[in-house]
């Protein structure tokens, strides 16, 4: 089970499809194995990235069951529905799995701090004895969550044991969380970090516990949060520099996909790098500047060795 | 099966639950029969108003089963899903459990003409044989669909057969489907009209077939639309404004809900008038108001006979 | 100078244009006249419905100085702007014109809690002297403002004497202001209600001092505010549903200005009823709807004198 | 005045503000001086970045004043305004003071297709003779305009003369906009990119003809976009990969504004880093965050002199 303290990088899975759309569940296998040897301390699936919105509730529980019985890693899941109902049931197949935690993102359309305070209370209900994860990832939710009600959530909700943090800009974010831990005025949780890595060094320097983001290179979270965990920050920013133009490129709203796949499905981690309609292919130009990136990343990294 | 021809009233049916927010499989029953005999054509089970969002994939299927048993009326499923494997699902069990259609609203962040366009070529795939209707409710889906992509759906996709036309102002929307159709510039389709009823009168003036709405007084389509059909506006402006401060009432989005269970409760349509959380029950102010209303509603009616 | 004592009905004033957009000033002076022979309190000058944004710094200036000129009736001024400076500006402009107030919208975009209130503080600080009021209207905005944001603003910015209400569910939200300043807990501000007068009796009955909307018969705002603050419901609605076919039809967001706009022609208070691009006429099918309407209305309204 | 060959760098000016902030225009002719020396080809002003919703008319025109007096090179106007009457005003001010041309975002609220269209028929009869730059900025602005709808403006507006391009993920959209061009099926337009640079080196690579932006470091998109111009694509990557985590970091909405401000500040460009409210300065953990990112930036950068 997950609990305030993890830390390092948990992996945001994706989700291997055959080239028809079909599940592809050998290469759910193949990418458990990658990611664990590019050093994921655990996985997060049926995220956002993970196009959990495209499964069907049997295709989720198949993807669940794939997953938890390739690997010992703790695994999370994202259990975000439109209502509770579904939320409990996918909760529920979720841990009876082996899982170690679930995650919830805001439902869309809550607006204020109040409406936000009382999904949550709900949240905590429905999910139970499952400790959670709660997803602050405004650019794709449309919900603001200010500090105060994450705090008051923390303080409400004991299962609540980990933020995904992505509020963009969030830096204060983080900075604020901790000082109210660090005065005691707060439980301190998990803040494991995501919007692609694009902060990550910054998150770290800020008291973030590691990343939970889907770069199609984890070493370099792994890299970067080993580094900054040792308090060597420019070994950090070396390693984070040297990745940035495809952290940054795969950082692109609903294209980042693609670019993922596509990667990892060249890195070998997945059979076809297909994304599930209404998605796409990466269009050639594309792949080009991709390649361009990689060769020069490459080369950058060769030259810090 | 519907089909293009489809007119009068489908009610827009509620979906019960007892008191602690468990399906109220037996409310179900006696709800079906209630819509039939205040004079439904048809019942459309599973939308917005039907709390679909709020029920597991197996109460969805639970429901759709319960009510197809009970009535030979044509029965429409809302499907709509975030993800076109959910929908391809749902709507399967809809069809094999003797639905006559299925019902889709724009999945939200839709944006342009083409995205809106696309995601119904999508649907025509999905749904595959099943006869469908096109939910059109900008106010809840924030998706606007202007007249021409509702007449490139319509020459596309030969299974849309229906227009469930809320949107808001609309009564123009209605005149410029019925003038292409009546040039010859596109097939007609049948177009029933939601809002709460809220403009049922003016609707069926610019050339609506019907209903489809789940207002407590389904009689009042009823009379409404009927009378329309003859041509006599006067008596059905009789009827309508008769009810009209109630329907009004009803249509306060969100609360809305509370106000028809409340109702339906009262008129013995359902045992209880539970909303599923996040939901919540009516006020005794506004209770009050609705007692008030039904009195005046009732003397005017009784006024007209 | 407007104060929390207000009461009655302040007329949201349209702007009066030419048939080729220009201001129409000696429209401003039949307009002013013609509500206050209807029985306007005070008017509303500059509001959404006054298209108040499609006018230039100086139009808004000039139609200030009209109105004000004309009349000794109470002005408040509508002074939402993008930034603080444009606001400044126009208050200042619009009190040294002899205006009675000034109101504030919320920027589209507030999200949170303390977004809101930090906004009104520095609202406070803009228009300095000046009493305002403060615009809750969901349906516009995107804002939504809880009721406990508006009792911290109630209480930390003295200058907010005034709630204009049309938030949409929103007769909870009024009683539940009374009920913090009948309990002591808060400041009794006037609420006067818009929402094109839609539920003006319930609003009312939840404790409302009036209504500021700008439906084109103002009378009905009058004689139902009399009514209900004469303790006499039952008057109070049989005139409201009288007008209400039509107030109903006026309430269709954007095409309403519309209607407005052609009754207040064809009663003679303005010249013209041209909406300022992108605006647009009334089409020959709802000028009829509102033809049949009016004539019911004047039917029942002799019926019942 | 700007027309379709337009290219280079056209940076996106602040407005400098003093502590209090009033209008600072002795640091606007600083300003002005620094962007000149780094290499801009012409200047924007009254951009969102530039704060223009924050002015009033009588600032805004005095901002224009200023610039134009002090410099030779073309400078466009941000003239997007709520009304048409006010872009009106504003363009007949800027092109009266020597402006080279205006630029319109899209009014929050536009939905479909053709109400984009019809908003920009509008633009054009508004801005009149002067030439105008459309921008498309959907993050900030929610309005998402498809290459087909651009492809129409440029067909039916020829004062419609450049698009300032930040769509994120845009690079599919200037490769589509190229090949109509260049298919001889669309007049060929002026592309300059802003997302603060983000994506700079692939979007010459796609066919842009510049930047218009405003980072900090305006000679990085001189130096990318000669280098590009020339071909030397390894180059430009070289200079814009040394520049990229400060540009990442800047791209931050909102926040970017104070980072810019803070760096124009230390460079001397102008005197205060001030943002109006509500705005906000630089946190001091921020600040070391930047000054971190500025070293490591100025050795890499003296690494490939």
């Amino acid at each position: 089970m997950i609990d305030e303290t993890a830390s390092g990088v948990y992996t945001i899975a994706c989700t291997p499809f055959m080239p028809d759309g079909a599940l592809d569940l050998g290469s759910v296998d193949t990418m458990v194995d990658f990611y664990a040897e590019c050093g994921a301390t655990g996985l997060t699936i049926l995220g956002m990235m993970g196009e959990a919105g495209k499964l069907s509730a049997a295709e989720s529980e198949a993807v669940i069951r794939r997953v938890t019985a390739r690997t010992d890693l703790p695994v999370v899941v994202g259990v975000s529905s439109p209502g509770f109902a579904a939320m409990e049931a996918l909760s529920k197949t979720a841990m009876d799995a082996g899982a170690a935690g679930v995650m919830i993102a805001p439902a869309g359309g809550l607006k204020t701090d109040g409406q936000i305070i009382d999904y949550y209370h709900n949240v905590a209900e429905t999910v139970a004895d499952a400790p959670w994860v709660l997803q602050d990832f405004p650019l794709a939710t449309n919900v603001v969550i200010p500090t105060e009600v994450i705090l008051r959530i923390v303080a409400d909700c004991p299962g609540c044991v980990m933020l995904k943090h992505e509020d963009w800009p969030g830096l204060a974010k983080i900075s604020a969380l901790r000082a109210a831990s660090d005065a005691g005025d707060a439980r301190r949780i998990s803040i494991l970090c995501g919007n692609a890595g694009l902060f990550l060094v910054e998150e770290m320097g800020r008291g973030a516990d590691g990343a939970m983001t889907g770069f199609a290179y984890p070493e370099m979270m792994r890299d970067v949060v080993s580094r900054m965990q040792a308090g060597d920050e420019t070994a950090a920013r070396d390693i984070f520099d040297a990745y940035l133009p495809l952290v940054r490129y795969e950082s692109q709203p609903g294209l980042g996909l693609s670019v993922r796949k596509h990667i990892l499905a060249q890195r070998g981690a997945i059979a076809h790098p297909t994304v599930r309609r209404p998605g796409g292919g990466l269009a050639a130009a594309a792949q080009a500047e991709v390649a361009t990136m990689i060769a020069r990343q490459e080369a950058r990294l060769a030259a810090l060795a």
